[in-house]
């Protein structure tokens, strides 16, 4: 039987601001992507946030980000590799104690915004994010960059003995190449909710997606990643759940695939 | 054999600005208590702090703050509880992903500054310490000053089911009731080298200090305090080594100890 | 004629953080208090709002607040007094050089939450928080709160040579003895949109209050707060602007006045 | 009579960090280039140095830079104009304040580290920045690369209506073509005292640099960048300053040239 994961970015508020609909969308992903503190998120949140995946037998995984609260980790920061290195064990620890304290197990790691680009993109940064993640516990999952991309992390990934999660966008347009289309391509994002639910069924049916140029091309993704940040894409999430659900597809979580 | 720890903050630095002979220091003393990144350090001081530990065979404690770099967390916020809890959780897990980096326990958890003060004066922010550590790990040692404000942490530590060491300062005065000397009192500090050293071996072999009216009392310490924030500094913890090493006590981190 | 001002706090949002509908409420105020960095705001962020302010010709004022963003400056933060001077002087300095790009004149200084707090009821505060709005421009008027607590202020206002605007607040409780109610108190914050409408028209007009225990007692401000923060408090400011228009008084910034 | 300032970075302690000679680099030095709380500096020590500053009779400058205090403003971060031009308006009218606290005019700005970089090489950067020093205050000096990099910020300059200082390093390479050579050439660093004087004061006398390859080339300077953090670095700074003075060259703060 077909299966994907579903993952959501979560726990992205700080102090008083509030940032996402992390009590709706919990009950259509399987994975949750826990913010840790330096491009979102703050203790108390993270405590909140990992509570409510336990609670709903959602499993947890860190989401480390540049120390830019400011830019949502959004923007690149030239910083060193020891630099990126250490920033992901430390936040990959916080994470850590508060899986604990929820006597759950941190399941994957996700690099945030800028972060996570420079791992796809990067080969250095991909390979100090793996060891990164090894160094602290090499039973977790990398989750990253399903389709042409991929390919450099899991070359790297197999060296360093830890293993990886494709993740695919169903929300976001591919090359013909199997690239993620930039952001500023017209059409890169895909707002029409029920295009977005077929593509996020084909991804996890078929193992492939339409790309730009309307052919279809391979895109083998363990996990899809949707959003939760307003009521819109909490309804795109639940479609996507369902229409999984309903075309015989299993929603698990990546840790219980064999990857 | 009389037996004794020694302990000092390490690991203060942030970004290009420095603060302590940590190189030196790392020589004379049994337990380093790093600084994780709130009131002081950060990732990268962090690792090279733990990495340093474990290299000298010294152990390696938390040692969480309030979050205010620019007060270097001495300065009272005025959190609630849960805060409180959060970010002790939150520090304690960063630090014990680089305890397993580099392949060694996390040893203890010490609070920093205020966080320190307020955990040895009021009773709910010492349960709230004690629960926050023992939810990340229960065998974990909490580290409380000795003397009468010891008792309060005592009962609770019991209560909750983790072990505490008792610290005692030898180069700060003690009232004939068995408290720290404000540092607002003259004499509160003492900075006779000599005079700190004979303190420190008492402390360590009869379990007791000389108060401020000159009498003797009673004051259990598993560990030692010192610092190495400069030259005379580390010069006084050699002293301090020297003296108990040669008065036939054994220096040993607080983890060896029954405590 | 009567007249009186309205004051909101604005520009409360920070990177991809939105707090407040200041768009919407900025048509009913006459003076907006503009966060400057530390308890909330960013520079991006006050750039908007001050400009939002001068297209409306509403008055702009500096809010500066404690250096606590994760505690939205809500929390003491016992610093001293030299921290707390130039923590004012440095943020009036980045909320002045906004209003000179904008063509628009710094009309009044408003602490935030903690430091609100603590330059209404500590007199060595008061006068540290005075002499520094002083100290960058002396024509800057001071915002304080309205009522028993705010003759310490006066006091030491008259000594400093600058000018004071006392504060009233239409949607909270006050005792009979002319002090704010604590929040903690059953019936301190006034939720009741028609009551708090009518309360913000007898400050206005008739320089009294009800008080808790429904004896009218005088209290004179020159500035009523209103909430900017969702769709209710904007219908709620946009009642007391309605009512005080119909009611005969005129609403004015406070820079517009005898004080 | 031949003239030329020396500027030099200060204010860059942080809290209990401390940074920089500053008590002692200021006896040498016309302008004082004072850290703004973003990548250094804090309030507290802005408003020490800027009363230092204007104690020994030293013009100020505002020296504004990226947020990211743990890289201290030296890794590129991926700003937007509108960032960048809000970060500098805000941290300029920090600047401003202390100097209207302690009577004195804002002479210049300066920006550091990356953000110095950047507006040297970037057309955008330039732009923004020139614009955005402008809207503060159109009297405000901005200091800029001599040499070849300099030509765009002249052009710049000349468009937006701002002056601009030319900045040279006595102890930096220059290239052949007039470019500062990168740090990562062997050489690029001279380290020994009497060549850095040497060349100050070519610098100053004659307008031009021996550059890498052994010609001279010109290079006009109004101001020299000298170093104050540590005593090696101060006694440069005093050799140059008496080289000068015994050469007959005034030394003199920009704001009074004619620029």
């Amino acid at each position: 039987m077909a299966q994907v994961d579903i993952n959501c970015d979560m726990g992205e508020s700080f102090g008083t601001y509030r940032i996402g609909a992390d009590e709706r969308i919990i009950r259509y992903i399987s994975s949750a992507n826990i913010a840790c503190g330096f491009h979102a998120g703050d203790p108390v949140v993270m405590n909140r946030t990992v509570l409510l995946a336990a609670t709903h037998g959602v499993e947890v995984g860190a989401h480390p980000g540049f120390p830019d609260l400011m830019g949502f980790g959004r923007r690149n920061l030239d910083c060193s590799l020891e630099e990126i290195r250490n920033y992901v064990i430390y936040q990959v620890g916080a994470a850590l104690a508060f899986c604990r304290v929820h006597g759950v197990k941190l399941q994957h790691v996700k690099p945030h915004g800028s972060l996570y680009n420079m791992s796809v993109g990067n080969e250095e940064v991909a390979r100090t994010m793996a060891e990164a993640v090894a160094s602290v516990d090499s039973n977790l999952i990398l989750v990253t960059l399903a389709g042409r991309h991929g390919e450099l992390m899991t070359r790297i990934a197999a060296r360093t003995g830890i293993r990886i999660a494709m993740e695919a966008f169903p929300d976001r347009a591919y090359t013909p190449d199997g690239h993620l289309a930039s952001r500023r391509i017209p059409g890169a994002v895909i707002e029409n909710p029920e295009q977005v639910v077929e593509r996020a069924v084909r991804m996890a049916s078929e193992g492939c997606v339409i790309s730009l140029d309307g052919s279809s091309i391979p895109l083998r993704a363990h996990t899809l990643c949707v959003h939760g940040d307003n009521h819109g894409a909490v309804e795109m999430a639940a479609g996507i759940r369902e229409a999984l659900e309903a075309g015989g597809i299993a929603v698990v979580p990546m840790g219980k695939m064999s990857l």
